[in-house]
């Protein structure tokens, strides 16, 4: 379907905003009145520049306050109404949204209304213009859509239609199914932008908090389908604002948009995910002196070494790190997933425009599928072979071990990429959100979003840490284990200064709330229960680098994070940092060598 | 009063906390819990490290989800009260804060909620320990203040009390009247906190966007008043957060804090204001080669020079203007403000925690009553004597022209200092906010606080640029002027690159919404309407550095700023900063000379 977006969507000027949309693909834009009052350029320019970048208008937005409003105001609003026809005409726009009334002083009465609707799209006609009228969800007496449609056939004008947004309708928890009441050639618009679900008034909500599809909790695809099946093929277009895109590169934010797009018809087709991760093929850390040891004091065993590139790997349980010695600070650099598919995996992901990494190979090595999520990290999808890259230092086979695999990955992302890696994660790996949080840092704030595949074969945690500029965003490799206590006990003893420590203040806290095996407190494993009785055992590493270790253990049935003991880990994180804690190459008591 | 303030109304470690509120003069603190919990040292070392300090440990908070709930949870509570008094008498606590129950599993009943509460107080005095029960405005089934006072009153044990939290009473819109039906001795804390007013569920608001008493729109002079005639002696104690605060300097925050309620504690007694300012003296700005010659441009003469610094006078009508040489670009760097008392208004600011500039004088200038506003700039409070630091270059008397004196300045602050400077420019100059708005911005958002004083006499305008780090913070200074529509006459014939080209779009719109005077379009002046006919016809200068000028003309009793143009504005601004209108030195055609 034909997509555009409404230039209120990006940042800067409305030639800027123009030149983005382009780039991004997209074939229209709906023009926000705001951007072509600030722009110096007249009507007709616009239009030219517009079609000089490909672009179609397909909307000029929004018109306000008309039917309904006292009879006094009729002869200026007609007048009002006139000028804009007329700026449409120079501007080449022949669709006009008209927002329901919001004024305090409208009169209540549908006949009044479908009377001013009409009169409106008789003096539209004259001019070549059609009106797309919309209920707002905080409109007077107008603001659900079916009131909206039931004005549109009372007025009964070819000219009239309704414009449908998805937050108005959403927001409001209206049922989208009645969509399929309206005749599709009535459709004249419909705009889409999904938010997350918040305890607001709708108007706050919807000016500070839209987000594009995918990204929020609304069912668009749900939407989209109803409306499909009530025949509109009209302009699929976004109609976002938020105050962190205000900010934010007008260009990512185009190019996002259009991903959202192309996944949300993926989901309507049911072509969304051809192949979902299965689980995790390795992580991959930067890691410039070995990571501290850390990987061998976790009883990891080097099993194997890069021919061509200095990077070892390290196995145990169904546990894979890649160790890489380039760079300059310990970090998590790229993802391994396994994939049944994994070329198709990546052209998936590049036809949601994704930036592919380059392929360039020596003959012999297995062929690479791999993308750069939002953040820098590099995703690569998986089949067996790229275990035979790395010439094998060991006889193949299982190094045991007590962890077992890779629980989860946590990656901070920066504060204006958070929505766009929610996307990402969704619509590339089919990962679903599972929790979102907030959780107080002594510096600040860290957002969470835990998102998980089928089964939990892949968790991403995917975070932002809105703290000063000075902090570090951490990430870390969380690993999973049967027995975190046993563990615990063997780094206690052997490697001291390796776990992070727990202040005696949380155990006593913990004490006081469940009754827990009194050796955790020694050991500085962290506990927590669900609502069903499940039970999440935990312990972290201190952090190298920008990266750390967590080891956790599930036991009846838990999907969360631990998230409410993640105030005291990252307090206890940032104290280790000042107090000069963060160990440089290697903590004290770890041996480099396998265990 | 006692002053205190919970430890999570600032930013860092506990340790840090402790530090800041010590050092901003608090008496005692009320720790929280998970600042507790995230501590490294014991219970007997914190409460240790707070006594050097000279901080009391006033309130140990919060214990949860107690009273009313289902009978076999009754043991496991009992049990966890029982830890958290052995825990405040390690800690020296003697007042434990109890939050209305929240979870879903409440059972309703007033007998059984205050059976509850009396058992809980009846352990609580094993320990030396009274309980401070209060109503959350989310509470599940006690959320009004009167009925944790009716519950603590049928409990009837004189461990029990209440805490009152102006957030949760005021929040819900409850009268605070009924506090004066509480015994001064069982009103045992008192929590204040401000907030603005947002169209959200209590909970995120409470959570998100409280501030400091003075920053946001709740009476809580009118509760203090109250609290007190009901006899309450205890202390005043800050319980504040917000995502800023989180981020912010606990140094600074805690200062701020205190500020606010010795600004409270004066509104109180009636001794808030003792020396409002009547207008505006002068605004000074440094003007590294004079301001690009606009004070001339604008109709401005000479009048004086300083014999000791590189300062000019100008004047024309009442508007007076220092431009001070020194300074690497130009800026707004201070306000001279007129005092009945300025010593006295110095005082009153020192009072209020305001840095004091320095008093070094030659013995033959006027003395200097002169303190620093959050953003850094020079308030001065002025009689006239400091017109005698200047050596007229003219004879005495006013020099003519249209403008008539300065309307308003606009200040932009760090968004960490924004609340800060509204509590400032409210307690210290005894400005009330006006309006609130939230701007567009091609490149963000522009928060935006006005703040005048009685009859308009001083106008002040905070700022806050949400946009990204390479745009400046501009300020201006908003001149008034009888006649804008003659101002730009001249202006466009004499100096056509002085004004800011506002684009014809604005004006077709203007056209379709009032018949104004066509002129307004070629000149470049904005216009505004009020709802009450009032008229606002504005224009502005090119940006010379940091700074700007608007000429103003109120018409008909408007009192605004002309917030519907700010967006036009703002653009024309970006626009020009980026086709290099900045015009350095001097806007073409500007001469030097006075007119």
């Amino acid at each position: 379907m034909r997509k555009s977006i409404a230039t209120v969507s990006v940042s800067g000027t409305l030639v800027e905003k123009l030149e983005a949309i382009a780039a991004a693909g997209f074939d229209g834009v709906e023009i926000f009145e705001n951007d072509l009052l600030a722009c110096p350029l007249p009507p007709e320019e616009i239009r030219a520049r517009a079609a000089d970048l490909g672009l179609g208008i397909d909307l000029y937005q929004p018109f306000r306050d008309f039917e309904g409003a006292p009879a006094e105001l009729l002869p200026g609003n007609l007048r009002r109404a006139e000028h804009k026809f007329r700026l449409m005409e120079r501007l080449g726009a022949d669709l006009l949204l008209l927002c329901s009334n919001v004024s305090p002083a409208a009169v209540p009465g549908d006949d009044v209304a479908a009377g001013h609707l009409r009169l409106l799209a008789e003096r539209a006609a004259e001019h070549g213009v059609r009106v797309a009228y919309e209920a707002l969800a905080w409109g007077r007496h107008v603001n659900e859509y079916l009131h909206a449609w039931r004005l549109v056939r009372l007025a009964d004008h070819p000219a009239l239609g309704v414009c449908l947004d998805s937050f108005h309708i959403l927001s409001r928890g209206s049922d989208p199914i009645g969509v399929e009441a309206i005749p599709g050639e009535k459709i004249f618009f419909l705009q889409l932008a999904d938010a997350p679900r918040l305890a607001m008034d709708v108007l706050p909500w919807s000016r500070h908090y839209r987000c594009f599809p995918g990204q929020g909790t609304f069912d668009l695809a749900g939407l989209l389908a109803g409306v499909r099946r009530a025949g509109y093929a009209g302009p699929l277009s976004l109609e976002v604002f938020n105050d962190v895109f205000r900010q934010a590169s007008a260009e990512r934010t185009a190019l996002d948009g259009m991903r959202s797009l192309i996944a949300l018809e993926r989901e309507v087709a049911g072509t969304a995910h051809p192949a979902v991760p299965t689980g995790f093929a390795f992580a991959e850390l930067a890691g410039p002196g070995g990571l501290g040891g850390i990987p061998a004091a976790l009883g990891f065993t080097r099993t194997g070494t890069h021919p061509g590139k200095p990077v070892e790997l390290w196995e145990q349980g169904g546990a894979r790190l890649l160790v890489n010695a380039t760079g300059a600070d310990p970090a998590l650099i790229a993802v391994g997933l396994d994939s049944p598919d994994p070329a198709g995996a990546a052209g998936h992901a590049e036809e949601l425009l994704s930036p592919i990494l380059p392929r360039a190979r020596t003959p012999e090595e297995a062929e690479l599928n791999a993308v750069a999520a939002p953040d820098g990290t590099e995703i690569f999808f998986c089949d067996d072979g790229w275990l035979a890259d790395f010439t094998p230092s060991r006889p193949p086979g299982t190094q045991p071990g007590l962890i077992t695999g890779i629980d989860h990955v946590a990656l901070t992302q920066p504060r204006h990429h958070f929505d766009e890696a929610a996307l990402f994660y969704r619509s590339v790996l089919g990962l679903r959100p599972q929790e979102s949080l907030e959780v107080p840092d002594p510096y600040g704030l860290l957002r969470s979003k835990a998102m998980s595949g089928p089964g939990g074969a892949v968790r991403v945690v995917v975070n932002v840490a809105q703290v000063g500029a000075d902090h570090l965003p951490w990430q870390h490799v969380a690993l999973a284990c049967d027995d975190v206590v046993a563990v615990a006990r063997r780094l206690r003893k052997e490697h001291p200064g390796l776990l992070l420590p727990i202040p005696g203040n949380y155990y006593d806290d913990l004490d006081a709330r469940h009754e827990v095996d009194p050796e955790l407190r020694g050991l500085g494993v962290l506990y927590d229960r669900d609502e069903h009785g499940g039970e999440f055992l935990h312990l972290y590493t201190v952090t190298v680098g920008r990266v750390f270790f967590e080891l956790v253990q599930r036991i009846g049935g838990y999907q969360g994070y631990g998230a409410g003991n993640a105030a005291v880990r990252l307090a206890a994180q940032h104290a280790g940092h000042r107090q000069g804690v963060r160990p440089g190459p290697r903590p004290a008591g770890v041996t480099p060598a396998p265990l």
